[in-house]
Order: structure tokens, then C-alpha cells, then sequence
């Protein structure tokens, strides 16, 4: 077989292959999904079951944590098959190094479940203990879905995975801000929210909307118009108002505990219309690698069709190197002059028309590899802007003793200051870290 | 056996696996070393044979087709070799469909020589058609190295790649300043060098400064000074008295034809010891891959050793969850709290120091991926730059119906009016493709 040819069906074959190694950590990325939503539905009950001081919410918490220890068992099986743990190394999902170091951090956070549930049940923990818990587990889980959105190596389900990425995180900042605000309605005011309460609550609200903005600029158009209409059903009237409040209570204004629940109730409610949102997109992954690897198969370029149409030709003994001499090159690349003894293996030369046509597929193959790159390097700037943003934070809260929304406002009011991209900022506060003094 | 150790172990098998088919690249990278050097030997030869009109160097030609030939045949050999160009998609190497997709046009330019040394036999072309010939394989050759650079996922082999990639570049256009001199000095003047003769001898200068200063900057230490050495001994003044003739004569002045074969030794032995320096990096590329894997191996805090250390491990039954409590959860990931029923599969609980400490091995995994990946963006980051200005570059010429040289002028020249660099005008151009005007 010409050898060009057999390494031209190779780079197909490979591409295919790592298309079906997407669709993998797209069904991880499915399941993750699930459990995120169980756990934050969990936390949420935990807290109010802690705030009651074990008086109330006790059977709707015993549910939520059957949901949720349903999806993390499904989330272990789905890692537990052979094919996904024990895989030779060569079989790994995309980025394997990388995804499964986050796995296994994840599987690592999950495993300290068990002792978060016995703490609430004892009531040995508080509410604010219990979220910090079940936060710590869901960033894990999240940073698992970040992984796999930075190591897909296609743009459209890398796109995606973008999309769902932000939209999960916006979700997860919209429960931290039903947990903090629960527990301030609960707490009668500022006393249990702290002196920043209101900073913190106002730093939850806009990140979430950046990220819903990050989302919405990666989400396709099908999931963009049912997230509008999604976005008109949620009670933004009811939580705007309670927002105020609990703003209000951060200048020293009393809270009613009894809006306690109807803040839970508005909260939730919203949370679960997000998840329909979630839900479509976490489809949508699965269909889009299924609809690439159809495409790619159905490629009527496919050098594998070449291949067949090869086996089918005609003898055309007709030297090559005669009809298409040096000086016809084009294109950059020349036009072959097989050399003699290099046929393909069923003894048939291949036909100027068609070595012309492998030399069309090449091109074509070359340029389309080259468009992806070139698309996969935009979307993930967007998630290279992040790390260096989180990176920063940490830096901060590290050598400056700040907390992450502290962290995080320091960044942005330096930026607004200084009249530059939050980006730059976090850049510039990397590249000083050795300079900054630690504390304690 | 624990799930979360189960993970780590799959992701150092991935680190080492990764890294083995990363050697296999480099060692296609060594032998494609080989060929290009023997091809820009023949190229030469070929050139003063046409030149010549046949008249002399003939067995000296005879002598260098013969020794490119043997150096495209191990390449051909090497790519051969069933575990390469049959494997299972899952074992290709590293950019399996880009690096294949190289291959494939570096085979397909390859197939064109044995029409290109036909014609020179025939004497059927002339010395610049020959040059045009060979060079376009060369540029297929060398975009292979190019994507091998671009696909490598381990920051230090990656350096060595993008350091080699840049020496070859260099070396290719002092081949090509080697050969449009020697048509030069064998026309008498400008006449075969044309009007602007003395402009593209300037662009191959700069450009082979430029690839060389790219070159040291990403050079190891020890190759540097062997390459400082090589340089003292390059004939530098009889070099530069020879181009500034070549310069001269771009300006109206006559050639003496007698000085091509002065002029051509001398650019050749220049690139003779060029090569010394390219054979220690392509041989250094095998070491950095070999020290690596090794490397990942002794790491005492290698999953697999603790694996072992479980496996002799005395009996620990205490329960963890009561040694550790959720509320011991430190550095942002937490403390495991191990559900029961998850023990190993011999048995033995894993004690609560061996837990700790492999958390702390997945805390060091983590930071030294995150790290490599940061160093990697910061090399690709170079490669992503040339990408631009060869775009920027294509179209131009495509467009403004210029010569490769005038494009990379043109480029370089708004750049310095304009105060920018020179990969923000190639972006500009790349923005603006869609409203240049098109030439007939």
C-alpha cells in the first residue's frame, strides 16, 4: 500500500479514536454533572436540618442523601469499569495524567462524605461547617469538569464542555448564596453573617453573573434560547427583594427568621430551572461527539474510501513519473513520482486521478486539523484566563491571610484602578508571588 | 483496592506511557535529522552538476543521491515498522492525526524526488528548479519536526525540539543562501539572480539569525557552549567577504565565476559544523526522554512503591473516620474519611499516615502537572508565534501576489513603522485576509 496513503487512513483512524475518547470523559462529565446537582440539593438540606437544631427538614435531608449516594455510586461504577481504571495507559481518556490526577483528587473529597453525614446527624458540625464540606466536594468534582473542557481536543465538544463548565460553577456560586443567606435569614441578621456578610453575598452574585456570561458565549444557540426562556421563569422578582434584605441586614438591619424558608424555596427553585439547562447541555455533549464521529466516518474523503476505491481500479500501468514530471509541482507540495516497487500491496498502481485526489484529502485534511487548532486555541484561552485568575486568588489568600472573595475583590478593584483586564492583574500578581511578603 | 490510589497509579502509568511515545517521535525526529541534512548535501552537489552543464561534479552528485537515498530509506524504515504506521490509534504518537497528517505530506514530497534526480540526470532542469525541488521537500521534512515540537507534552523534550527545529530552519536557509549565491557567482552577476538577487540573499540572512537566536534561547546549557565553540570555527570572514560581493552585485557589479566554487565550500563547510551541533541535540533528544521516564520511575513518592508499601502494611483496624474527622480537612481538599466496606483488596485498611501521605503525593502530582503544563504554554508560545507569521506570510503572497521573502519584508517593515512586534502585524493581516484584495 502506498505508504503515504496508510499514514493518511492512520491520522484519520486516530482522530476517530480520540473522538471516542471524548465521548468518554463526556459521559464522566454526564455523571459528575448528576452528582453535583444531588450534593448541593444535599447541602442545602443539611443546613437547614443543622439551623432547626435537628427539629425539621430531617426526612427531606434522609432523601436528598439517598439521591445523592445513588449518583455518587453511579458516578464510582462508571470509574470502576475495567475499561476506564485498569485501561492500559494507551486507552486513557484525553489528558489522561491530568483528568485522572482530578479523579482521583475527587474520589479523594468524596470519600470524606461519609464522616460530613455522621457530623450532621450527631449535629456535631454547623451549618456554615457542613457547606464549607460539601463545597469543598463539589469544587473538586468541578475542577474534574474543568479538567476535561481544557484536555478535549475538539472545538465543538470542547465548546461545550466550556458552556457547561461556567454554567455548573454560576449554579454552584447561586447554592453558596442560598446556604450563606439561609443561614443569615436563620441567624436573625449580621450576627451570623459576620461584618462582611453583605460583601460576601454581593461577590457570590456577581461572579455568578460572569460566569453566566462566559456561558452564554460558548452555549449553542438551541440551549441559548431555552436558557432565555429558563431565565423568565425563575423568581428573580422574590429573590431580588430578599437580596436587598439581606444586604440591608450587612449595614445592621434585623432579619426576619421566618423568610428563612421562602429564601430557601426562591433559591432552590431557580437552582433546579438552571439544572434543566444543565441537563440539555450534558445531553448535548454526548450527541455532539456521536454526530463527529458520524461525520468523520460518512467524510466522503475518507481515505479509508480511498482505500476501497483503490482495491476497485482498473490496471493503469502507465508509468507515473511520465505523466506528472517535477516540473508540474503546485501547491506547495509537489506531485508525487512514485518511485518503482512502491505499489500498493494488490499489485495495482495507483491512477494519476487518484493520487491527485490523495493529494486533495491531504490538503483538505491538513487545513481542517489546522482550523481546529487554531479554534481549540481560542476556547481554551478563555479557561487559561481562569487558572491564572484562580492562581492569583490563591497567591493572595495565601501571602496576604485574605479570603477568596476578598482575594477576588482585591484583583478587581486593582484592575478597575488600574484601568486593566482582571487577566493582566492576576498575570502581574503571579510574576510579583516570590516578592510578597507571607504572613505568619 | 482504594479507588483514589487506583487513579494516581493510572495517572503515572499515563505520564510514562506519554513519554514513551514521545521517545518514538524523537527518534523519527533523529532520522528525518539525517535526511534533511543528506538532501540539502545533494541539493548542493546537484546544483554545481547543472550548473556545470554536466561537466564536472558528477561523481560527487552520484556519491550524495546515494547517501540521501540511504537516509530517506531509514526513514522510510522506521516509519515501516508495524508498531508505527499500523498501530492501533490508541499507541500512535503523541498528535497522532497531525503528526501523521506531516508524515503523510513529508512521504508525498518525498515520492516527487525521483523525478526531481531524473531531470537533473537528463540535465532537464535548471540549477533554481532543482533548488525550488529539493527545498520543498525540505520544508515538508522540517514541518514534521515543527509539529513533532508542537505536539510534545513534556516541557524539557519539548524545549529541545523547539531548540532543534529552529537550528534546522537556520541551517535550511544558510542551504538556501548556499545555493542562490552559487547560481549567482556561476551567472557572473545579476543577470540569474535577477533585480532583486540582493534583497533575498539580505531575507536569508536575517531569517537564519533570527532562527538561530530562537535556537539558543531554548538550548540547554551544554549544547550552547559546544554551539559558541562550532561558531569560532565557521570561515566567517571569507563568508562575509563573499556576500558582501553577492551584495554588490545586486547593485549592478560583476561576479567572477571562479569564485563559486570558493564561495560554495565555504557555506559549506559553515553547515557541515552546523551539523555537529544539530547531531548533539538530536542525540540529547533521546537522553531527555530516557532521563525522564527514568526519573518518573526512582520518584520515591511513585504510586506504585506506595502500592507496595501497602501491601506489606500490618494490620491497622481502627477506624479511620474517628482519627480524622471531617472537620481536620486542610489545603483545600479535605481529610478522607474512607466509607467502610472500601478497603483494600488484601484486606488491610490503609493507616491513617500511609493516607495522609497519599494525599500529599497527589498534592505534589498536581502542582508538578499544573507546573509542566505552564512551562509548555510558555514554549508553544513561540511555535504559536511562527504559526502566525507564516500564515500571515501565505497570505500575502496569495493576495498581494508576492514572492515569500517580499512577504516576510513587507511584514516586518509595517512592523517597525508602526512600533509593533511582528506576530501583532501578522495577526492584524490574518484579521484582515477577508478585505484584501484578491490578484487576478
Amino acid at each position: 500500500m502506498d505508504s503515504m496513503l496508510a499514514f493518511l487512513v492512520a491520522a484519520r483512524r486516530c482522530e476517530i479514536h480520540d473522538l471516542e475518547q471524548l465521548a468518554r470523559s463526556c459521559e464522566l462529565v454526564h455523571a459528575v454533572s448528576e452528582l453535583v446537582h444531588r450534593l448541593q440539593a444535599e447541602r442545602g438540606a443539611s443546613n437547614l436540618h443543622l439551623a432547626s437544631g435537628g427539629a425539621s427538614f430531617g426526612a427531606e435531608r434522609a432523601a436528598r442523601v439517598e439521591a445523592s449516594a445513588a449518583a455518587e455510586a453511579a458516578v464510582r461504577a462508571w470509574l470502576a469499569q475495567p475499561e476506564v481504571c485498569q485501561a492500559e495507559p494507551a486507552q486513557a481518556m484525553p489528558g489522561g495524567a491530568r483528568l485522572f490526577t482530578r479523579v482521583a483528587f475527587a474520589l479523594h473529597a468524596l470519600d470524606g462524605l461519609t464522616g460530613t453525614r455522621a457530623a450532621v446527624d450527631a449535629l456535631r458540625c454547623t451549618a456554615g461547617e457542613a457547606t464549607q464540606h460539601f463545597s469543598r466536594v463539589i469544587a473538586a468534582l468541578l475542577a474534574l469538569v474543568f479538567e476535561a473542557a481544557d484536555v478535549a481536543a475538539e472545538p465543538a465538544v470542547s465548546r461545550l464542555l466550556v458552556a457547561l463548565f461556567n454554567l455548573m460553577q454560576g449554579k454552584e456560586l447561586a447554592g453558596q448564596e442560598r446556604a450563606s443567606g439561609a443561614a443569615a435569614f436563620a441567624a436573625g441578621g449580621a450576627a451570623s453573617a459576620g461584618a462582611r456578610g453583605d460583601q460576601a453575598l454581593l461577590h457570590l452574585i456577581e461572579a455568578q453573573e460572569a460566569c453566566f456570561e462566559r456561558f452564554e458565549a460558548f452555549c449553542p444557540p438551541a440551549v441559548r434560547s431555552s436558557w432565555e426562556q429558563a431565565r423568565a421563569r425563575m423568581p428573580m422578582a422574590e429573590l431580588e427583594r430578599l437580596r436587598r434584605k439581606l444586604i440591608a441586614a450587612g449595614q445592621g438591619a434585623a432579619l426576619e427568621p421566618a423568610l428563612a424558608e421562602p429564601w430557601f424555596a426562591c433559591c432552590s427553585q431557580r437552582l433546579e430551572i438552571m439544572r434543566e439547562t444543565e441537563v440539555a447541555l450534558a445531553d448535548g455533549l454526548r450527541a455532539a461527539c456521536a454526530q463527529r464521529i458520524a461525520a468523520l466516518r460518512a467524510d466522503p474523503d475518507d481515505p479509508q474510501s480511498l482505500l476501497r476505491a483503490l482495491a476497485g481500479l482498473p490496471a493503469a500501468p502507465a508509468a507515473l513519473g511520465a505523466l506528472v514530471g517535477p516540473s508540474a509541482g503546485e501547491a506547495g507540495a509537489g506531485v508525487p513520482n512514485r518511485p518503482a516497487g512502491d505499489e500498493p500491496a494488490g499489485g495495482e498502481p495507483i491512477g494519476p486521478r487518484l493520487t491527485r485526489s490523495i493529494v486533495d484529502v491531504l490538503q483538505a485534511q491538513s487545513l481542517r486539523l489546522q482550523a481546529m487548532s487554531d479554534e481549540l486555541a481560542a476556547v481554551r484561552a478563555t479557561l487559561d484566563e481562569r487558572k491564572l485568575v484562580e492562581r492569583a486568588k490563591g497567591v493572595l489568600m495565601r501571602h496576604q491571610g485574605l479570603a477568596e472573595d476578598e482575594a477576588y475583590r482585591l484583583l478587581r478593584q486593582t484592575a478597575m484602578n488600574q484601568g486593566r483586564r482582571l487577566v493582566d492583574v492576576a498575570q502581574a500578581v503571579l510574576a510579583m508571588a516570590e516578592l510578597l511578603p507571607r504572613r505568619g
